[in-house]
């Protein structure tokens, strides 16, 4: 440990996403100014996280279970399944209250560039769960970015000899997006995938 | 603890200041994301900060030992205060490079409203140094607030009969800032303090 415990939380609360030095200092002087209970809770769940936080065998989902909350849920249907790159991705797919499937989370995008191939992703079990689980309907919900395209048209390939449906999330203007404020791309998206009234 | 571990870190992010819910949910999948060294090294200096960090007996300031860097440092003149609200404002006046003196920290301003009353706030010991150290000037740096005015006024009354100087630091526009854009307390204060060309 360093010899200046504040200079050295700063430090660690400044490599969190968002959080520059001045906000981190802001940060480490409201937990010293605050009751000394506070710290001890923060710090205990934060050395403790990664003990308490299992991934699930199955999907890849966060629990704190070798099976996840999802994949232990009898009333999700098991023939529909949703690939998503992120935990957060899933749960902001739970928020919509949406959909009533499972999950497959790769924890990641293919990105060559960045040294991250097929095999860094957890592919294999994905194709397994296809054939073995009676799954009808893959739903591909990476993001709508390069890496999240190349990833989808991947998946797409891996699943397609094994007779299985793959579909892509549809790319279009957000709710409540004006068309005058909405970048190209997107705005291309939306006519391309226009439906028929 | 909770049965949702990540709920709890989401929870126990969200009281930081300037962290709403989705930014804790943000850091606590980040945490997650990292190695778990990460979320262990910021748990502990977490958990042991308050253990770590002691206030300055004399001036109140945080440091490892009884008597902080700046009340130990032979080099401060000691016949120079100044008097600040909280440890960051020392910091920013450290950080500037022009006080060659030593502080005292109040650790709050007088606010009636909620209770925090002369006897709150360490002004006996700040009367006590003024007397026996052989104190010639206490520079009053609390906030230019309504509660900083307040106390800044509290604190000469307290200082003015033991014939120590008490000055307080300028109000006015600050470096860089524009007239057109400063707000009207602040340039009546800067017109009422104008200085001899």
């Amino acid at each position: 440990m360093s010899a200046d415990p504040i200079a050295e939380l700063v430090t660690l609360f400044a490599r969190l996403p968002g959080v520059g030095e001045r906000t981190a200092s802001r940060l480490a002087f409201y937990v010293l100014g605050q009751d000394p209970m506070y710290a001890r809770a923060l710090g205990g769940a934060l050395s403790s996280i990664h003990d308490r936080v299992r991934r699930c065998v199955v999907c890849g989902n966060y629990g704190a279970d070798e099976r996840c909350l999802v994949c232990t849920d009898p009333r999700r249907d098991p023939t529909v399944l949703c690939v998503v790159a992120r935990v957060p991705d899933l749960a902001a797919i739970e928020r919509s209250g949406t959909f009533r499937g499972r999950y497959h989370v790769l924890h990641g995008l293919l990105a060559p560039l960045d040294g991250i191939g097929p095999e860094d992703l957890p592919l294999d079990p994905l194709a397994r769960r296809a054939r073995e689980d009676g799954v009808a309907e893959v739903i591909v919900a990476t993001p709508l970015s390069v890496e999240g395209e190349a990833t989808a048209l991947y998946v797409a390939e891996v699943l397609r000899p094994l007779g299985v449906r793959v579909s892509r999330i549809a790319s279009g203007v957000p709710h409540g997006g004006e068309l005058e404020l909405t970048d190209q791309v997107t705005l291309g998206r939306a006519l391309e995938g226009r439906k028929a009234l």
